[in-house]
């Protein structure tokens, strides 16, 4: 096995905890019957009580990487008759910007730098929008956008709220009902700490009214809910994962509930940067999600020199940035089973990298 | 865990040796490096082995269901100047069919039953087509197609052959280059007997060729077929599940090749088939793969109640059928981890059913 005996810093997959680790060692069971409809059951309300969403809110279970969450919502939800704002503040933001294109939803590229948007009102381009689309959490840069400023902003202007929230449930705060989201996307392999490859989509009774007929048959969300009112699926669901999701969900609930996480995250965040500031590192954003921290060497270091030689020195693994930024920026997560003696790894390795003593 | 102890004899999921469920129990790697892409080539260059895949074919991997496999290769090889012959022979031929109507691709709805198609020929309506669709096996019946004769017919009116061997593969025989297949659909949770999750499209140079521009990103082989040049994918993979499918494959070159485990399978089948004949059950098709048996009670029983009591007297789990067959028919998988030992606990629970003495 591959990296089998590395820390794991990845923005995605991201370190597991062993009870959910075991689970994966379990024989998949069949799924075609009542006791797995429990088990979907279980996954919907805990995660509808997580995002604290509308009464009569429906999660849809798709078997699938997130981009497929992004994809079928535009796809279901928003059509030619809607102009879409969409925050582009980098790679996944782009993504979005793509997905209307190709399925034809008018819409904005709002590129956005250096801002929370918590001045969305100022920023916005002074036109008729009816829906606002961002990923929450810009994990191609680590860049926590205000999702408190935008429901206001989304109410005020009467715009379908889409929040894709995949790399920051758990770690950082969503509340749709308080900030007034529409749909909330998100998938397994971040916050939720488990294997790659299920995404779940969070669709208030806003949205479910919105859902219309579409041409594709996997991401037809009313084939979904309609299965989805008896615990199913209408295609094969990824069923090691939901068994890992529901008993990942059990365990958030057993140590606090998601506040209790969310703080656990921030306090793990803080307690990196505050542990690296004498290294010639500088946060990328003063924007930082708990999630996540970006960091740029000061001292004219490459950031893949870096990434290489944590994972060479120290069998560290942290996340390079392509393209441009490849020499500029990498990325360090805060998702998963953390704590501050596994963070005091990597933190050790930096130190070991500049040479200098902790 | 719901089913924990329970004897497998689904088809789909299926069991899984410990060897591969001992792989779901480690941390998911990083994958975004060459230690991931090598993973990716080797199941690439043993699935083409394993099909006998044509020079320079390549392999697809989608984190999603088979369903998806389908309905992608539909939208990206075939288009509105195609006509394709759909086998119907089920509920899996009927999706082929919706598929095609919801991509707008003329077809012809090619109601099959009582033949494997060796007289294809003689059936086939005497219509100019360009494409040829079939699900090898058709797993809501347990139906086996002949791939020859197919092939033959295919090659002589000059059809692009696709074939859904997601039920067949590992069990029963499928050859590429003899048959003269353009494209074979595969997933993880059959016969390959890993989690499900993970879908692969195997593409011969002839379908390659064919691949057009969708209005799709999830769904677009030319992004994963640019991704796969490295070993990649355009979005995050089943990571965990390649990993398991790199192992399973391996395990399979090592245990004598996939004519090795064709061979088992066959032997699997036949010993289940020969011991139960004394009970009042009978075959549904005498195309029977070596994957399934497809069983009718002959005694007036409901076969969903000796579903139901196999569950709940041995803890065995056989499949039932919805619909008009949930009364007359049941599957029994024969797919995955299976020994002689371990049928025995199925056959042994069937005539403790009967109330008869094995």
């Amino acid at each position: 096995m591959i990296y089998e005996d590395y820390y794991i810093f990845t923005p995605g997959p991201v370190k597991m905890s062993q009870e959910i680790l075991e689970i994966g060692a379990k024989q998949t069971p069949y799924f075609r019957n009542g006791a797995f409809s429990e088990v979907t059951f279980a996954c919907e309300k805990s995660l509808l009580k997580m995002v604290n969403a509308p009464k009569d809110s429906k999660v849809i279970f798709l078997t699938a990487s997130g981009t497929a969450g992004m994809e079928s919502v535009v796809m279901n939800l928003l059509s030619k008759d809607d102009n879409a704002l969409v925050v582009h503040g980098g790679g996944f933001g782009g993504r979005f910007v793509d997905i209307c294109a190709i399925h034809k939803v008018p819409h904005t590229d709002f590129k956005v730098q250096h801002s929370n948007l918590s001045d969305i009102e100022t920023l916005a381009p002074k036109e008729a929008y009816t829906s606002l689309i961002v990923n929450a959490h810009e994990t191609s840069v680590g860049h926590l956008y205000d999702l408190d400023a935008m429901g206001e902003f989304a109410k005020k202007n009467n715009l379908f709220y889409i929040v894709d929230a995949i790399s920051m449930l758990v770690t950082d705060p969503i509340d749709m009902h308080k900030q007034g989201i529409d749909v909330v996307i998100a998938s397994s392999q971040k916050g939720l700490a488990l294997p790659p490859g299920l995404t779940m989509v969070i669709l208030a009774p806003s949205a479910l009214e919105r859902v219309k007929d579409v041409e594709n048959m996997y991401f037809n969300f009313k084939d979904y809910l309609r299965n989805g009112e008896r615990g199913q699926t209408p295609y094969t669901p990824a069923v090691t994962i939901m068994l890992q999701l529901e008993a990942r969900l059990a365990q958030i609930e057993r140590e606090g509930g998601v506040e209790k996480s969310i703080q656990k995250a921030k306090e793990i965040a803080e307690y990196f940067r505050e542990s690296i500031k004498d290294l010639p590192l500088e946060a990328y954003t003063p924007f930082m999600p708990n999630a996540m921290t970006t960091l740029t060497p000061t001292d004219g270091k490459s950031a893949m020199d870096i990434v290489d030689a944590l994972e060479e020195q120290s069998k560290v693994m942290v996340c390079p940035n392509g393209g441009a930024e490849r020499e500029t920026i990498f990325r360090v997560s805060h998702m998963g089973d953390m704590s501050k003696a596994y963070v005091d790894v990597l933190i050790d390795a930096l130190y070991r990298y500049y040479g200098q003593v902790r």
